[in-house]
């Protein structure tokens, strides 16, 4: 896993995954006391990052890999995101998805024209195994959603840009605020910003409760969530980080910040009223990161997804 | 008025205004039947696409004109545009806003740093007579919402972008459709168009009961409005076109649409759930149409502003 496979998934992706704009409010700094910028991937196609990771991980199969299909497990983004990039490339798909995900998400996947195969999270059957299971009987080519090497260099397209429009901006030094669930996005962006941004210090940011990752980049060693249900964040539950995405968080990240779903909401609420764009709870992580708990100057914030319900959001809006 | 001022507006506001992104949504066109592009000018600067022409005008001004400040009148997103822009350049700034915008206008555009001057719309105040009166009481340098060619200038940048990414995804044949008030965006794009991507036509859209360019399009003279309140739309309600705006719209624009409050209110639900940004009434009537009137394959839709208050937003939301 290093840079030269994020650029060479950039150029694969160039004109299919969109260039998402870097937003800021003079509001939003003053509430918040330092600048904020917003990398508003929740404008990308599908409404998240994870887009990126599906367009490079199935525009890099061969011919017959494409012809036989793809297969992903994911709660949601992931899975819209493999589901268009697959059917651009003409590719069947299959995604194993947890029942109690959004409705909404579920819905999505399969107007994208994915097969949906659902599983019951809480009972503790493993997705992993069921994919890995349905790969095999049908042949078809499993995207991990985080611990994938075309999925990490396709979302560290996304640290490209931002290390594009740092420098742009004369940002030499600001805390880069991701989402994180598996760690793909966080890693991604972190050999990105090492190699075109070097003062950029990225630190993942999490849920109260779901906060394996915060907890292993403190340890040293990769630490597991005690429960995948009950959080408003659905779309940053993991089990745990990946052994391809820890080493690479270890190396390069910051410590990270833990957030509550109340501050998330607000942060829902913020970006609504003051960026003028949708965020989905666990999207917000990182906003929420930025107005209430970091201490840098200027931080880089990513808002990852905006796959939301109207119910969730008008519960966000109630926070104002 | 022409395309040379257009191009040298565009050439100031560079690297100040936000190139906004062209959005869609393969859910949106299935719903609608055709292909439909938002050109999202609520996630310009103070939320909406005035911000280009308050730019415009305001780093057209000499240095002494920037130093005695500027006044312009406005429902609220004109006023937030020209606000920020004369902060931005520390010229003082006026702003003269009815009593009945909505409060976070009003809010917004005290805390950009001018000074409001509120008056009473029912009661037939003419904004224009109180613009010109403290203009002329304290030197100040008016700067028109529409009929004013660097306010023009400004707005027909969003039409060279439009051009340009119309011509990158070889779209040589479609409907642009555009939030329309006084005329001041849609001459402007119609101009934009005209020169770099002629196979565009730029269309009007206004709501019910407040449809005077609408009309002027069909009579062949400017035409007014019988009332000036009592629509959710308030950023596109205007008297009537401009003396500068409605010769250009003339020459150069289709039939106008008229759209009704409900499928403004249903077209900021969609924008929500399918393209996760937020749009106010008026600046959703161009979608509206696009998804409910307009019969082209093709359809650039400009989403004007996004200054919303979450009272108003839920009842949209309430449409899905």
């Amino acid at each position: 896993m290093n840079i030269d496979m994020i650029r060479a998934a950039a150029k694969r992706i160039e004109g299919h995954a969109r260039r998402t704009p870097l937003l800021s409010s003079p509001f939003l700094d003053e509430l918040a006391g330092k600048r904020i910028f917003l990398k508003a991937e929740c404008l990308q196609h599908t409404g998240s990052f994870k887009f990126r990771g599906g367009w490079s991980a199935v525009s890099a199969l061969t011919d017959n890999a494409l012809k036989t299909g793809v297969i992903a497990y994911s709660s949601g983004n992931h899975a819209q995101g493999v589901a268009l990039a697959a059917r651009e490339h003409g590719a069947p798909a299959v995604i194993v998805m947890p029942q109690d995900a959004p409705a909404v998400k579920i819905e999505n996947t399969k107007a994208l024209g994915a097969e949906v195969v659902l599983y019951d999270r809480a009972n503790g059957e493993s997705r992993e195994a069921i994919g890995i299971k349905i790969a095999q009987e049908r042949n078809l080519t499993l995207i991990r959603p985080y611990d994938e090497p075309e999925v990490i260099a396709g979302q560290g397209t996304c640290g490209l840009e931002i290390a594009q429009d740092a420098n742009a901006l004369g940002i030499t030094d600001a805390d880069v605020l991701v989402c994180c669930g598996g760690g793909g996005l966080t890693s991604g962006i972190a050999l990105a910003v090492e190699a075109d941004a070097p003062g950029l210090k990225v630190h993942p940011c999490e849920p109260e409760g779901f906060d394996d990752v915060v907890r292993s980049l403190a340890t040293g060693k990769i630490e597991s969530n005690a429960q995948l249900t009950g959080s408003i964040c659905d779309a940053i539950i993991t089990p745990q980080a990946g052994d391809l995405t820890f080493p690479i968080m270890q190396r390069l990240c910051g410590a990270g910040h833990v957030v509550k779903d109340e501050e998330c909401l607000r942060a829902m609420a913020l970006a609504f009223e003051r960026l003028r764009i949708v965020i989905e709870p666990g999207g917000a992580a990182a906003l929420a990161a930025a107005l209430f708990h970091d201490t840098s100057d200027t931080v880089i914030a990513v808002a990852t997804g905006g796959n939301v319900d109207a119910t969730m959001f008008k519960r966000a809006l109630e926070t104002l």
